[in-house]
């Protein structure tokens, strides 16, 4: 059970037509809001908050319970509980008697912040396919943009989990005066062949689908079977190949109308197919395409405007950051080598760091999953970055 | 080059209204024709003869060079050289002086054998979507009446490479007495659920595309964008990573009509787009769904009609079968455990075998490209099967 009971997401205006924002490709926007909740208590100081990325399809929702979100029609009884509810809490990894936690929807996401299922306000339309390509970076200035309003000028930690890593890398190394300690979890510094080639499938797969219409699909129904598919692909990555085994026997799940073209032949195809499924009424696929794309196209050096990895991560050094590193052993979406290939782009430029690796029978999805794992090196290691 | 010259695909009738064909699963076929090649001369007994599993998209042109095949729409330049023309031919793995090698094209295939493009002379229109579903069993059967007809009563040996080591340990179970030595390369005995998730996807992909209109396609257009996006899923696994980001910075074409509502970002992605949309010319959409199909339900108990995996490898131990089993060290299609699997399975079951993994940094493809690592225990292997 959660001790953070409900919760309630709030909205920050970001850009206004006097004060827009920019986007790395060129790109701008007048109206930018961010959909973010907080957890805990801000110090007079300001000098107590912890900043969490969401994964890629995660939301700003990531403790205690959370039954509506305006600005939103993709949430569903699936998004109520926090995603990473048993890391937040009194005592917890990240305690809120002690930290005041945020977490922010991405910029281009679909449960509140401003993306392509937001109306412009110039047109009074969705932006649809108009919605500009996002990048890690534009998704860290949006968030420090949130910050300067919050009133928090430097962060005792940032962390990200899976693709939430990228951009806590990014944050770090584009803002290194603003965190203290940096902890990415189970994610990596480079796009790989596997990620851009399953990435690709997935862009594809929503891109086939006719329903589509190249992004302006609001009015006449979504793209379902694409983005079905797409969240299938991606599904088998998170979980360890094992537990979809014992899963597919325990919750099948016979689909019935949306995929019925295709009957399943055994328990994995019916529960995949069911995981696509589910996922479709929850998430939109324009916001899809666009963390696919910033994920395909991620670089570390050119999203922190750096000129390459050690001049990248000596910024780290020169701010004295602490980094702690964590894999999971069989892990299919971040592979362990990922994180080990930025340990040692920390070695090289000679920035304080941990890593460890937990052994999981889950997966990917361990970092949601088994708190024990992670919580006693986070919170020695929040304690004495308080303390600094 | 090639030793074995030009070559030429032939036609054997082995299912007629008096003698119809039965599938496993129930249906029945009134006409089956199966295309197939051969290369080397069967003595007169009948007894050096070999027979050849094709893989996945494969076909009946093993070795030689074939310009064009009747009865298929699909022969483009790309299907004129042998598929194994590295491992058949005078002195070869296959030895064209001393064997006489038969490969055929699967039932339910595109590129001669009766299959869902092929006509049904009942109704003077293509199969479509009433072709029946394939299984191993059915592919096995199909082959073992062309032998019958070409009077080969006992093989030598029965090879399989990749998808055509399941027909191959399907062929040694359920006919034992017509094979004295199997040889399954880089092939499994049991789906895995890695493999059905990927085979799902696939059929998705194929199904989610509007031009698929459930299999109907033959007079509006085939369903080019699906089956494209399912190739691309599959070939990751054919190639390794490595070897698909060094071709990618070589041979880059960037697509132009068909893929055209994605730009590529990257020589990944467009090599990918290449490698999916180069395909669709040569390929038949129906015939891979079959294909898919038959791989994602192959369980070698079932499909030789035995009480168990024991029950069924002794079979091979009565006959005094050899198996010459070989994995490949970083094979991402048939993963060397799968191989490992079977070994355990001979074993237990107390079969002769020879079991070898070779090292390559070409992955699953490396069956195809590097004969060296498979030549000399093939030679003699057959050696020793053609002395006994």
């Amino acid at each position: 059970m959660s001790e953070i009971g409900q919760v309630e997401t709030q909205f920050q205006t970001i850009a206004t037509p006097e004060d827009p924002f920019l986007f790395r490709d060129g790109a701008k926007l007048d109206h930018v809001e961010i959909a973010y909740e907080t957890y805990g208590t801000l110090n007079e100081d300001g000098s107590n908050a912890i900043l969490l990325f969401h994964a890629f399809s995660g939301s700003q929702h990531a403790a205690g319970t959370n039954p509506g979100v305006e600005k939103t029609e993709f949430w569903t009884p699936e998004c109520e509980p926090g995603w990473w509810d048993l890391f937040i809490g009194p005592g917890k990894a990240l305690d809120t008697d002690r930290y005041f936690i945020i977490c922010a929807n991405y910029l281009g996401g679909c449960y509140g912040t401003t993306g392509p299922a937001s109306i412009d306000p110039a047109t009074g339309k969705r932006y649809g396919s108009a919605f500009p390509s996002v990048t890690v970076q534009d998704v860290v200035k949006s968030q420090a943009k949130l910050l300067d309003v919050l009133g928090v000028e430097q962060l005792v930690a940032v962390i990200g989990p899976s693709t939430g890593g990228l951009s806590c890398v990014t944050f770090a190394t584009l803002f290194p005066e603003r965190v203290r300690l940096v902890i990415p979890i189970a994610t990596g510094v480079r796009t790989t062949v596997l990620n851009r080639i399953i990435l690709l499938e997935q862009i594809l797969a929503i891109e086939n689908d006719p329903m589509f219409r190249s992004g302006e699909y609001y009015e006449s129904g979504a793209p379902e079977t694409g983005l079905g598919l797409a969240r299938m692909i991606s599904h088998k990555t998170f979980v360890h190949l094992n537990a979809i085994e014992r899963r597919a026997s325990k919750d099948v799940v016979q689909p019935e109308d949306r995929f019925s073209w295709y009957r399943a032949h055994d328990h994995v195809e019916s529960y995949m197919l069911h995981q696509g499924k589910k996922f479709t009424d929850r998430f939109d696929a324009n916001t899809y395409l666009r963390i696919c794309e910033m994920w395909s196209r991620y670089d570390p050096v050119i999203e922190a405007n750096a000129r390459n990895p050690l001049d990248l991560f000596q910024r780290s050094q020169e701010a004295g950051h602490q980094y702690l590193v964590f894999s999971i052993d069989e892990d299919y979406c971040f592979y362990p080598e990922e994180q080990a290939a930025l340990v040692e782009a920390l070695k090289e430029a000679e920035v304080s760091h941990l890593f460890l690796t937990v052994h999981s029978e889950k997966g990917h999805d361990s970092f949601l999953l088994e708190p024990d794992l992670y919580t006693p090196h986070i919170q020695v290691m929040l304690q004495n970055a308080t303390l600094d």
